[in-house]
């Protein structure tokens, strides 16, 4: 195997990098590491300083930038933003467009069509499952969706990014999953937020533990545990309580945590979807199911 | 050391156990086949058929239940159900109590004056960690709180029940640890649902990916390395974006968790509690700090 700096130099490419957030700083500075050639743009061209600093080329448009290079790579905060800049690029013959950008499935099968109508050789919607400071590291995951072929003539960049993994022709699909990943994101915080408020207000003095190494982490593990069962029984449709845990058993649960919140004065109260959702499903009739029982009521109608 | 079968006979001991509900049921059961003597009391006195054929013996009332036993435990629904049963009994001159009933830390310290008002020695609050169908399991935790001679007394039965944690003499101590562990549960559990339910109802071929085992289990175990971070950062009051995710990227990706689930036509949303508080911290100039910042919406005012 050749070294990292021999394999740098030998597999360089141009790479154009539009969007310049924390994200596509983090790409940007991975891609310079790596010896890649970037042209950059953004908006706001003073956020270009630091990859200007590591060697990046500033364009001044967003076509000047696209010009630079066969592979484009897109990185905005959201579908609007992505707009913004892809309304000022007239044609996309023989690029590569690989769209970082966060959306929905439908947003980025969109986003498809309308650059394949600019000429794109292809497109490719990429979801990074890291956050800025993890991006580049070997590990570090991101999911692609489009055309197998045309990432694979990607490699020497994705595999700059760190771990590259296919799942879908279809461009909404790494969408898809980046959504739902990012819904576990979203829940795991949101319960850890309020347990943390409801401890810090508290303030009581609590023996020999540490709440979040000693109580928290190796519960997490145990939960971790059963989910791959909870999502076997979505799968086979079979949503009694797992382990004995009825959505009755968590609606007591989730108001006692609501009061409990009230008693210790927070602002405000977190788990308030759960809470009605499970509600709503104890009064159907579906109190002595489990958690998968919830993902029925979402789905089926 | 002794066989376990030596054991229990050894060190047998008279339990009255009240409320045989999934939990109640497991806690019994566990007390039996390490052969303690148990009396069990429930509303509708057919819950307690597996009990007795195991070798409990079926009181007729809350009174003559507790009369059987030195040590008393409670195992109710919520806090109605506790003194629905308490309003029955007139005495519990040197009874101990241990509740293990689910409460508010507020809750659990009424509980604890009102049974001492009934003469009691002590009052013990008990947070069961662990679903019904692990009850009894070595590593399955309940945290204790109450004075700490009162639990050391009864060892032979909280070891029973698994792994025994005091964690303060208030008695509130363990509950306010209960529904902070279960507010990530919930949490959790929520993301989870809406995750299921939005990879389910999109039925998209995924290449060579489980779901759940080959993404959902090891990004969860690379949150789980975050927590003790962002626990810091709420000690100390420093709010920055940990890893460089900030609110302000995280409500970018609550609106399409949202959007995919409607695109998608899920009969409702999850998350939106957590969506709304990230809006107000967003609006309130916190879009650039993390996760912590949250705790701080929550708590200071």
């Amino acid at each position: 195997m050749s070294s990292d700096h021999h394999e740098a130099v030998s597999h360089s490419l141009a790479v154009s990098l539009l969007g310049l957030g924390n994200m596509g700083i983090a790409v940007g500075q991975t891609l310079l590491k790596k010896g890649h050639n970037l042209t950059v743009w953004n908006r706001t061209p003073s956020k270009a300083a630091p990859l200007v600093a590591e060697g990046a080329t500033l364009a001044d448009s967003p076509s000047a930038c696209i010009a630079a290079s066969d592979l484009v790579i897109l990185f905005l905060l959201n579908d609007s933003a992505t707009y913004d800049v892809l309304q000022g690029i007239q044609d996309l013959s023989n690029k590569t467009v690989l769209n970082l950008t966060s959306g929905t499935p439908d947003h980025v099968r969109k986003r498809a069509e309308y650059v394949q109508g600019l000429g794109a050789s292809s497109y490719l919607h990429g979801a990074v499952m890291v956050p800025p400071g993890l991006v580049g590291l070997p590990d570090s995951l991101t999911l692609y969706s489009g055309p197998r072929a045309a990432l694979e003539s990607i490699a020497t960049i994705t595999s700059t990014l760190g771990a590259a993994k296919h799942v879908g022709e279809d461009p909404g699909a790494a969408s898809l999953l980046d959504n739902a990943l990012l819904s576990i994101m979203g829940g795991l915080f949101e319960g850890f937020v309020q347990s943390l408020a409801l401890v810090g207000r508290a303030s009581l003095p609590i023996d020999e533990v540490d709440f979040t190494s000693d109580l928290v982490v190796p519960l997490l593990r145990g939960f971790a545990g059963w989910l791959p069962r909870i999502a076997g029984q979505v799968k086979s449709k079979e949503y009694g309580a797992e382990v004995g845990s009825t959505l009755a058993m968590q609606l007591e649960a989730l108001e006692n945590i609501v009061v409990t919140g009230r008693e210790l004065g927070l602002s405000r109260g977190m788990l308030g979807s759960m809470q009605e959702t499970i509600r709503e499903a104890v009064q159907r009739g579906k109190g002595g199911e489990g958690v998968a029982g919830l993902v029925g009521l979402l789905t089926e109608q």
